[in-house]
């Protein structure tokens, strides 16, 4: 595919990332194509990229011959020590006078502790800007055929993290029941049993649809579907877990409608 | 900026956009450098482009020379007839042979009908592909410096659209008000007053900040800190209106203090 002039327009009016200054920049789901310009734009003019573990390589490989990777990611290890450990990494690049990329999965705002970063910056007084990405639940439903939104089903979507549900003072996941709008439930795995039945205490219908999609917009990607009371035990019988996406409500059934509608007139989901 | 060799190899295992295929690309929130590379391989490749009236100019101006450009805008129409007609086309050209790209704002299923031309192509078993964008919500947070969650300030945010507010039948805003999440709403400005109302009532108090960010992402963007009592009147008063995104409930806080940090630090928020 041929690169437009365009193209090369669009980019060289983009920001400069100088030298001392640190961009925070969503990565998106894993697909590298859900890359963004801005991102890319970022990745061409880094010194160094500090980056998150589930960062596929091809978009590594956009990086300057000059560039270095670091990646911080933070499995297995201490998330809290990690993370004071990432921000004092990048206030201390970014004194050297290094043009630093902070390259997160998703979207840096969400449930990744962008906030805490940006924050140290500020606090050290070092410059810097934070770009969006495509975050990976509304990719994950997307790359399911799940209508995220839909005439009819639903008005509103919740994003929820699962993280933290086996600790007091977590999310009132009856009240987010009670919304009866969707959920989408990022790093849940690991407490879903919990959750599902939290949601169902809090009025949510056993027979309620849900997903786990799996490594989801990546070749490794997995969907499961059952109902919200089997959902955990039917991941753990697949062997169906993390990094995934859980989406919770009428949408899921919508998602089995497209596909036996599409199935009857032969119109193939193109991948 | 140079484009590097492997960029050129990572759109060349992109997909690609067969004649009488129609794939629905988000073209993201506004400013051209938060399209994905996939939306730019999309836009390269489409002999004709169905395309939203929000759409950047440098953005439409990346398609091909021979691709035709097409406005499905629908401000000041009736939305339900000219749903079904952009439906229509989609499959009339389709099955005229062409590589047809219906390209949206934001994510294509997020509040944008893109579930509707999905169901529609599949019934006309027309073979579609959909393609995530950054949705116009999560960018505008990000683009006025609010972070959309915060460890220790929420573990969800709520997605909603204030299209159908005054409407019977539409959402449970008292319900939405109890979870004790940040809401982030599009479409809202009409119905402002109403849903401001709707979430006191539920619970919600008066004193939660809300910011309006309008035109997000673009050079005429504009944000309003209010709270949420007044926030519909205060819009009014300094013409903040749509198209807009409106964030509600302590995060937006934050964004005062990460203000107030940075200027104490001297550290500049590169734009």
């Amino acid at each position: 595919m041929e690169v437009a002039d365009a193209f090369k327009d669009l980019l060289t009016g983009f920001p400069t990332l100088e030298p001392g200054h640190v961009w925070l920049v969503g990565a998106g789901p894993g697909d590298p194509g859900l890359l963004t310009l801005h991102a890319f734009a970022a990745i061409r003019q880094a010194d160094i990229i500090i980056h998150d573990s589930l960062i596929d390589d091809r978009i590594l490989a956009l990086a300057g011959g000059g560039a270095r990777l670091e990646n911080a990611g933070k499995r297995g290890g201490q998330p809290s020590a990690a993370q004071a450990d990432i921000s004092r990494r990048l206030v201390e690049l970014a004194r050297q006078g290094r043009r630093v990329l902070r390259l997160k999965g998703g979207d840096p705002f969400i449930f990744g502790r962008g906030g805490d970063e940006v924050m140290a910056l500020a606090t050290a007084g070092i410059p810097f800007r934070v770009v969006s990405g495509v975050t990976a639940g509304l990719a994950g439903l997307v790359s399911a055929s799940i209508p995220t939104t839909l005439r009819g089903v639903n008005q509103a979507v919740i994003l929820a993290t699962g993280h933290g549900a086996d600790q007091p003072g977590g999310l009132d996941w009856a009240a987010l029941a009670r919304t009866g709008q969707p959920l989408v439930l990022y790093m849940a795995m690991q407490n879903l049993d919990l959750i599902a039945e939290a949601l169902i205490a809090g009025g949510l219908k056993p027979e309620t649809p849900a997903a786990v999609i799996m490594s989801a917009t990546t070749e490794d990607e997995r969907i499961l579907v059952a109902n919200i009371r089997d959902i955990a035990a039917e991941a753990r019988r697949q062997s169906v877990g993390a990094p995934a996406i859980v989406a919770v409500g009428a949408i899921v059934a919508a998602r089995g409608q497209l596909l036996e509608i599409a199935a009857r007139a032969s119109a193939l989901l193109v991948e």
